[in-house]
């Protein structure tokens, strides 16, 4: 799963059936001290993530596990908002949200 | 999913069975200022998407739950096309679209 | 689906078994002129794609879809050899076909 | 598979269903000299990998394979602590755990 | 599938159980050239393949056809020893083997 930081969000009035009702965050990686990095993507939100926080998204077939119609078109998904993640013995997450 | 743009078209005469029937649009990924960046890729279009858009696509196995035939040899489908984009506060799409 | 030019053939004689009867194509993607770039894959041909042309290029699962053998160990197949395509306006196929 | 070595460990109170009771590691993908490189990633561990172990990471929908529950929302599971490693006629998992 | 080379071996006492009698290779891909570049990664191999080989590997979910058992959680596999992998006219299978 892709360790990712919320950045933003889309919506869409002309799109594909399966994805009513869905959100649309928009989320970068994030590096090793917490910034968001790289390329902007687009996930389903299905446990009401916030703008800013850290959460592990899903990409590909098991991202459409979480919806309640698996045949949606989605290949990425948050799927848990992230309390700590350390890297080499470093907390990045709360020190990132005082940030 | 891939936050992109659509640049541009492409056709085919010879071609897998499946394909017949199905729009190929050129599209690229946008930046933070969403403009166009990397290299460019084919995706099919099942919801009228016009040139200079910006659009979600899907890829893989899940672009295929668009398509009136699920077995057609297709890895990315344009699923939404995007009203608002926002990243870190600042609205991208309507900027984009004046430019 | 990938934009890719032929750029050389692959032979093998001990193989898995899904892949007798598959011609192995050696592809690079296109940038946009046109030219090859990037590292060198392969990927199965069910068309008659021929050296420099510029082909769309299906991978993962759906790239079986285009087997008689869906069961063939296969990550990306040649599924359309390319007419026209277009980025920005600029027609890209037939002025490469002249290089 | 990924050559990773474990960089740390994330916890998340919010999650999907299916992520209870998996531990979530965080990995990086190792050098040719065994040293932890690019970005933070996770996958769920069910072999009992510890913190600088190097060990083999398998994506997309095969990871779902090790899970009680296939249908959870995983794209990335620890499937292997190596023993060892060589690249190039070049021992690197121990000379790594020295370091 | 990836042109890649083996470049080394990697052994494992606690794994899950799918991989149990599986052969893991250390790959990496292949410049134009032949030689091996990039991020070292994994693969079961089925063909016996050696040290220095030049071969296919597929990936993802057809990585699983073909295994004995397709339920193992695996996403990389050599799938052909190449003969023979010509880039722009250019052998460079054999050039690469006297090196």
């Amino acid at each position: 799963m892709k360790l990712c930081r919320v950045v933003g969000f889309a919506t869409s009035s002309i799109k594909a059936k399966g994805l009513a009702n869905h959100k649309l965050l928009v989320l970068k990686d994030i590096d090793d001290t917490g910034n968001a990095t790289g390329e902007a993507f687009l996930a389903v939100d299905t446990i009401g993530a916030g703008l800013s926080e850290v959460v592990a998204v899903t990409t590909g077939v098991p991202a459409c596990h979480v919806l309640s119609d698996p045949q949606a078109p989605v290949d990425a998904a948050v799927i848990a908002i992230l309390d700590s993640v350390s890297i080499n013995k470093k907390e990045i997450h709360n020190q990132l949200k005082e940030a």
